[in-house]
């Protein structure tokens, strides 16, 4: 099983504040990397936490408020300018195209490298994204502007074959793959032999859910029940519950609430307002509800 | 005479390289503060060499590539979180105000500050921003897509009375007004007493020239005679000559050759090519041409 880590690249909600940045975050699954929200300086802080942009095959954006894509058309200029020639596959709302060509235009550059972009919506959850490794859906927030958030679950590993079995059945080589797709095996005198006794299942597939920015809301739950790992805002601490309805943000402790109803893994919170220099409040007040809570730290990296 | 003062904010060009940001520089005349450039991540650059973004009332952008100006929507957007209510001028491209428009309206930010648009042309040189401490004409700059730099020119301060003069001649106090903008005296007698015995001259006006980007042209160098400090872009060691012309870039050499040829008293150079981690050789090669050469580093300040 290959690796599915998480680096934070950024953890500010709206500015720059305590050297905290603006959202972003990297996910390696089986090294093929992904980013998630592109803030202003994305490309600082992949410089600073030595991580190479030009492995980033596919950009997820959540939603248009700055502190979410400000650093991507930055991003896509230097890939330009490094020779990067692959496709580019970004993922967010149908008016970042309009931003993205209007900002290429006026610089009049035209970029060495194809750009697949796939506009989300907010009416349905979809799968928006899929490939060997992993598929990711759309999940629907509920934010001041169009939002969505991505559950990234990693594709289902086949059986794995016992060998030992495979010799004492004599069973042919060319049965295997069938055998790796859960089929059981019928021998030329008819007997069937079941497959979990030719097989051992895989590891579950880890999945990963990003929900930021949005309100409480509990509509989503389904979507992300059992994931190894939540992403989820937690901007402000519940004493500022009134500010949070105001400006459609999580509280610690609702962000925790989600975690526990969800039976999640583990919960990361992040998207920390300016107003806290220090975190360790919001990271006790969200462990009352969900006590496997961590705080989304840049530069560190959450294996799943 | 009050300060006159450039902080570099940004010294690399086209992307951040060996710590070194895109373009942006801040200019403190008489505590009036004046941003000039706004890559990416300026107001990280900001918050670190603790300039208050706030004090900010006029920002100039030189041109439409991304590391002049990408920084600039962000930085707008943390002033409005942090409650201004006072005009910013902003001077630019016309397609400037396309751009700032269309990232507030995706966001669906009102702003709670007006937008004072001044869009630059590049047909003709202009005075493009005047206020009681400065005046700002536009360079036209020779680039790929409309560029222009500013001469930053400090207006001209009024003489000085000469106290003991004015007791000798027994000149009355309403007279001063009159004597500071340079008239003559005339006593009762009808007695003329020449301004220049009865005042100082004020200090010279101070100018700051910023000129980037450019290919190497000499057809501003009246507007920069004699300035007091010119800024000037030096993307290339004169080695690259080649690709200084083909990407209407200027090397070090000829950064020089420009500082010398309008006899200004300072030449800073900058926008440096990511290729080089030392800049040594750019300072020596400019040197070579212009001896009062200093290199832009960020967080210094110079002094005029």
């Amino acid at each position: 099983m290959g690796v599915f880590e998480i680096t934070v690249l950024g953890s500010s909600s709206a500015t720059p504040a305590y050297n905290r940045n603006p959202s972003a975050q990297m996910i390696n699954l089986n090294e093929h990397f992904y980013l998630v929200d592109c803030g202003e300086a994305t490309q600082n802080q992949l410089n600073k936490f030595k991580i190479k942009s030009a492995k980033i095959d596919t950009i997820f954006i959540s939603h248009l408020h700055g502190d979410h894509y400000l650093g991507l058309v930055g991003l896509l200029s230097t890939l330009h300018l490094n020779g990067r020639t692959k496709t580019m596959t970004i993922v967010g709302p149908p008016e970042l195209k309009d931003i993205i060509d209007l900002q290429l235009k006026v610089s009049e550059t035209q970029l060495r490298f194809p750009i697949d972009f796939r506009p989300t919506q907010v009416d349905y959850t979809e799968v928006i994204f899929q490939n060997n490794d992993v598929i990711v859906e759309t999940i629907i927030l509920n934010h001041r502007i169009p939002t969505t958030g991505f559950v990234f679950k990693e594709v289902a590993r086949k059986r794995k074959i016992n060998t030992e079995k495979l010799t004492e059945y004599d069973i042919p080589l060319e049965y295997i793959p069938l055998l790796k797709n859960g089929i059981d095996y019928c021998d030329k005198f008819g007997r069937t032999i079941a497959n979990a006794e030719l097989t051992f299942a895989p590891k579950a597939p880890r999945s990963y859910a990003y929900c930021s920015d949005t309100i409480y809301t509990e509509h989503f739950l389904d979507q992300i029940e059992g994931v190894d790992c939540l992403y989820h805002e937690a901007t402000f601490l519940h004493e500022l519950i009134d500010r949070a309805k105001e400006t459609f943000h999580t509280t610690a402790l609702q962000a925790g609430t989600i975690a526990n109803k969800a039976n999640v893994k583990q919960l990361m919170i992040g998207h920390f307002s300016a107003r806290y220099k220090e975190l360790d409040l919001l990271l006790a007040e969200a462990k009352t509800a969900f006590n496997n809570t961590v705080l989304a730290v840049e530069g560190e990296r959450y294996t799943l």
